[in-house]
């Protein structure tokens, strides 16, 4: 299977560290906005190249994965490329998933092609068992919490004020409301009570550290609807302590069955040292099932709610029955 | 949708508990090996037939749920089914599923019907969650643990030693096991290490206590390779506190991604208050993706690694990309 990754932020890194990961799997090329020369990559053998080259759609690929951002990038990329190629996308803007999903579809019906967006884990994994778990106990409630995670645009956001030179925020789930969760109470949990926000700061020298402070607690939609802490760090244990992009989170759901008041609770959990190379691996595995469907004569758009399980494994259909059921 | 559940024991009642939570389903008869006239269900509406009425292949079924033993029950029932009606079982003797899915197969093309066989939890809901982590992080290894609950295998070993009236036994996963495996240190366990097994005896007046729980501890496959603790209670207090069927687990899959050894835990749980009604809810939400497969021509044995999640649900493909991303 000929890979190509479009985009080499940290998305397109990871997706790069999981393609080598996966025998039937080889990276072709990594094409970029930028000046290919000036671009080194991790992969012997591969190649760097200019986005223009997949303009024509003559690229020796059989899947590209397209690791933009969802603001811009992916809405345009998406589409445009999946009239070419088989394409995998991990648009999360979830308002607009509607109408993204509705420009690939006709995109890729019309090239005979297969695009699938929004994969990863939320959207994604997480999605998946929201949809297994209401689908197999319809009578619950299923709750999402993320963390202990960086979320990246809420750093983002911090780094934005005046006087911060870096920063990093840690979403952080509730213990209580996590416990009360799992033990299948379905409370009604407020957006305070479900998490809180760390935040540690570097600041310039000399800067005003409580303007900082109240800034961040008070930015709207971001910070004002949490319990946020603030730390003041230097650049030094910045680097030496808040490099890594961990992340992670649980989906709980509790449901109940018969007339016995019987109650279930499902929980998928996950404990990821790198957010980019664990959600480049989910790229990955829908990589190689989109270009099965797209081999059986599939096309047009999907979502992970539209791939069955046996197309994300190189195993055969007989060793899965075999040995993994 | 019109089903039918054969056989009416625990997980048939657990089967008939999950048709009647799903508005689009409908239980239109059990039908039992049995005197029907002796059998009362819990369905208003709903008739109860002897299993003979099948045989023609002219009951008004979209899908019959199989609920047989996988020793001798599903063996000939689902193929001989399969032929006739769109089919889910819970065959879970792992080494015989090939064959048995062979034959159900065969049947099912040739009758152009579906036929789903091991659904459940495990195998079930466990072996997607195996799949899915194993597709996402090829280098890795997964790990099970059963329990805390009730196993009716080994519930029933016990009960057939001489002078026990009734046994309960509890698989217990060991808490240190657990925690090495969600840290992620991927130890080598072995079967001790792994579970205990905490077994409730009521004994009949005057027998030898003493023999009774040596029998137990060394029988063989069952328990002579586990810590095993006995423990003698009166039938009033068997009944009291052991009348139910709880049961649950984890999957653990623990991968590595990348050449700086990231690494990430992935962790399926389940807690059920009732195994057989949450079986069977697995099965209804089976069964209704089986329904929907061969309404669009489909045919043949499957497995829950066939079957894309958005089959399960009845909620459209446009809500759910739109709600449920």
């Amino acid at each position: 299977m000929k890979a190509g990754i479009l985009g080499y932020g940290n998305l397109g890194r990871g997706v790069e560290a999981a393609i080598n990961k996966n025998e039937d799997m080889e990276l072709v090329a990594v094409y970029t906005r930028r000046d290919p020369a000036g671009l080194k990559i991790c992969t012997p053998g591969a190649s760097v190249k200019h986005i223009d080259a997949l303009a024509d759609g003559k690229e020796d690929l059989d899947v590209l994965i397209i690791c933009g951002g969802s603001a811009t990038d992916l809405p345009e990329m998406t589409p445009k490329y999946a009239a070419l190629y088989n394409v995998v996308d991990s648009f999360d803007t979830h308002a607009n998933i509607p109408k993204h999903f509705g420009a690939v579809d006709a995109a890729a019906k019309a090239g005979g092609k297969v695009g699938l967006i929004s994969c990863g884990w939320d959207p994604g994994m997480f999605s998946l068992n929201r949809l297994y778990a209401h689908s197999v106990l319809p009578d619950g409630r299923d709750y999402t919490f993320w963390g202990t995670g960086v979320s990246q645009g809420h750093s983002d956001a911090i780094r934005r004020i005046e006087g911060v030179l870096d920063a990093r925020q840690y979403t952080v789930p509730v213990p209580e409301a996590l416990e009360r969760v799992r033990r299948g109470e379905n409370p009604e949990l407020t957006t305070r009570e479900k998490h809180t926000r760390e935040c540690y700061v570097v600041a310039e020298e000399g800067a005003d550290l409580k303007r900082i402070e109240n800034e961040i607690k008070t930015m709207p939609n971001y910070f004002a609807d949490y319990d946020t802490t603030v730390t003041f760090i230097s650049m030094e244990e910045m680097k030496e302590k808040h490099a890594g992009l961990p992340h992670g989170g649980s989906v709980i759901y509790s449901g109940e069955t018969g007339t016995n008041g019987m109650k279930h609770v499902i929980e998928y959990s996950l404990k990821l040292d790198s957010n980019p190379e664990f959600t480049g691996s989910v790229l990955a595995a829908y990589a190689r099932a989109v270009v099965r469907l797209n081999a059986e004569g599939v096309t047009g758009g999907k979502t992970v709610f539209d791939i069955a399980p046996a197309y994300l494994s190189p195993v055969s259909g007989e060793e899965l029955r075999a040995h993994w059921l």
